[in-house]
């Protein structure tokens, strides 16, 4: 496959997204792929994308979020590294995306100071500042910074709309680890808004290694233990308006050390939207944002990622999709550690501005006793798929000493089952279902 | 272990129960054990009952629904015997109960002609009520003939209790076999009220034989298949006021025939209660009338049935049971044929009065928006039992060619997850929980 080779100017990734432009945005009712964090001019080079400028985003971040931190007004430092599981942050899921990603230069992006980016959190981060500190370039520190970053972020973003703020949590799991779960219920705009953030480390038989990693790949323990890092940042909106769509994004890391001492690392995730109704142009802007950013990274990475979403998110029992899809991937090692967080940062970056312009443009829609029930139908399958077939979740609910709370806050705050609903031919409800039924190509 | 024979008069096993008999005892707020199908006059004759006289209970029930027949006005006769998927009727459990039950001379009770029973039915039976007349002797007619008993006989009076009727489905599975769903929703006093029938043939393989069995004994077919014959009645009761608890049932029979040509059969049921709050004289007379019915066919069965239903219906990650239980009872198949009919008999005419006394008692109690908020977060929970624990749902959800909405219409029509919902202490909210956490002895 030919290569496009993508320049940007440093500059450009500094713009970055506010509520403010989200409402000019959703006046507009243009696709959103111009305020993609770190989009700016580009200068094609061939046939297939590649970004090989990694951005200052992380840094312009920092500092915004660092204005905000005042607003937090929480402890500055956490007094012990904590560790704890990963709530329904593991969908584990058959791989098959070992995809010929084209290794790049690394050119690292400016991450800035840790205490500085930290200010601007929900919460300290689960791992104790001075041990992020002194290991600010291993990836274990640089995906939890990511992973925070999001969190905060998202729960802002969410926090200008509704006008509530988030209950913050913090928790601890005594196998080691444990998270900040933010959440927001029965705000004005959002009947239950969850982010989590956890990050677990303690030991894995064999046997769980085998199982945690998508492939089911060997991995060999010393004494048949193996130590182990997971991270990741999940959450699920479900807006009060049914016609703003749920969405639900989740990405992760995993490390694991073998006995010769090597790291088995790979990386997952995926975000994917969840309408009421179908709305062509929601649609197109939120899969024209991820594929924008898949992108950058691989020409692939869009169209197999998205198959992948539609396959996940797969309710069997109903025959249909959970929702309109978005992307999925799990297990990810390649190219090289660098360029898949990369990707994933990039993936990480695109939530808000995947949705927030949805929010505001439907923010006073009207709608009717009858499109409410509908909605509440929907969120019954959503449940459905959350505790019937999502890896994270089982995975979540089967390990003692989860976090239970954590783990199902991404179930609804109501939800409905009607015996034999089936809306009538012709109406909204029925081009909602058919849409369900044979996922669409949206971009 | 010593034994107690009784024995009772013919005449008494015609006292049936009505919703007029109900209301005047929900009045007397008395335990109701004796308005137990079956019960008289007893003579003691040792320790540890035993029931000898089977009754002739199925006689005067067939004259009664027989009367009733007129308010169906439907068919007559089905014109093609159909085949189905025990829908949400098989709840595989290690058996553990393989007791002593003492074998007991078989007297088989007057169960009248076929097709005078019909005509009380919800509906025509599945199968074509010609065969069932030609094989009337067969436990497989004699089985289906009490289960759509059971349905008529609840829905009857539960059509009673609410003013609304029961919507009536009838389904065919293409593999074979096929059901009846009798459900109500939004009615006066029930939010969703489900009683389904399911007649199942076909084949199965060795391996399914197996997992279907809860003891996974090996069966050996011809070229590896089995026929097979499964049926069931199953029902789950939501209630709007939340001071009416909610019940399931379900009572379900088997049939494997082996390569030999020898028929391997069992039976499973089971009854149990899902109150929102506790109420002691509810709990008592559940109980009570469950333990008169299983007294009289074994005096261990209470106390292991009762144990049984305690662990099966355990919210694991939650560390509560879904309700304040019951009986449940599987793969049960001595001392013989006839005598475990006669319990399963026993335990599937005591649905009416278990339950429809609490109904009317509790009929007009007055409730909060607190107590409705309370109900549903506890109808949460029962969708989580439902959705991750029940073998029944899981198996129904993983067979191709199920019948989902009848697996389904177990889901109450709405239900509540609050984040962290945890009730004050000292409050009737945290009574509730403080028992479905430690289990109590109510008889």
């Amino acid at each position: 496959m030919a290569t496009i080779v993508l320049y940007k100017t440093a500059r450009s990734v500094s713009r970055r997204c506010t509520g403010a432009h989200f409402r000019s945005l959703a006046c507009s009712r243009e696709p959103l792929c111009t305020v993609l964090p770190g989009a700016g001019p580009w200068f094609s080079r061939g046939a297939g994308v590649r970004l090989i400028s990694y951005g200052t985003a992380g840094k312009s971040a920092a500092s915004r979020v660092g204005r905000r931190a005042l607003v937090l007004g929480g402890a500055a430092v956490v007094s012990a590294a904590v560790a704890g599981l990963v709530a329904n942050a593991s969908h584990f899921q058959r791989a098959e995306m070992a995809t010929s990603i084209v290794p790049v230069p690394e050119v690292r992006e400016l991450e800035g100071d840790i205490l500085e980016r930290c200010r601007g959190f929900m919460s300290p981060p689960v791992t104790d500042m001075n041990v992020l500190q002194s290991r600010k370039d291993e990836m274990r520190t640089r995906m939890e910074m990511l992973i925070m970053e999001t969190q905060a972020e998202f729960c802002k973003a969410l926090e200008e709309v509704d006008g509530s703020k988030f209950k913050v949590d913090r928790w601890e799991r005594k196998e080691g680890g444990g998270g900040i779960s933010c959440v927001m219920q029965d705000g004005k705009v959002f009947e239950k808004a969850g982010v989590n953030v956890s990050v677990v480390f303690g030991n894995l038989t064999e046997e769980a290694a085998r199982q945690m990693r998508s492939r089911g790949k060997v991995l060999k323990g010393k004494d048949g233990k193996l130590p182990f890092v997971a991270m990741g940042v999940s959450s699920v909106i479900h807006p009060k308006n049914p016609h703003i769509p749920t969405v639900h994004f989740n990405y992760r890391y995993f490390e694991v050390e073998e006995a010769d001492g090597s790291k088995q690392w790979w990386f997952g995730g995926g975000t994917d939207l969840t309408p009421v109704y179908i709305n062509k142009e929601d649609a197109l802007l939120f899969h024209k944002t991820l594929k924008d950013a898949c992108d950058k990274h691989h020409l692939q990475h869009y169209t197999n990622f998205k198959k992948w979403c539609d396959r996940y998110f797969y309710v069997r029992h109903r025959g249909e999709t959970r929702g309109i899809g978005g992307i999925f991937f799990d297990d990810l090692d390649s190219p090289s550690q660098e360029e898949v967080f990369s990707f994933v940062k990039s993936c990480a970056r695109t939530v808000v501005p995947c949705y927030l312009p949805i929010v505001y443009k439907h923010l006073n829609d009207p709608f009717t006793q009858e499109e409410k029930d509908w909605q509440q139908v929907r969120r019954g399958r959503y449940v459905e798929f959350n505790l019937v077939y999502d890896r994270g979740v089982k995975f979540g609910l089967a390990t003692p000493g989860s976090r239970i709370e954590s783990i199902l806050m991404s179930l609804p705050l109501t939800a409905r089952w009607e015996y034999m609903h089936e809306p009538a031919k012709g109406t909204r409800e029925a081009e909602m279902l058919e849409v369900l039924r044979n996922p669409k190509e949206w971009v």
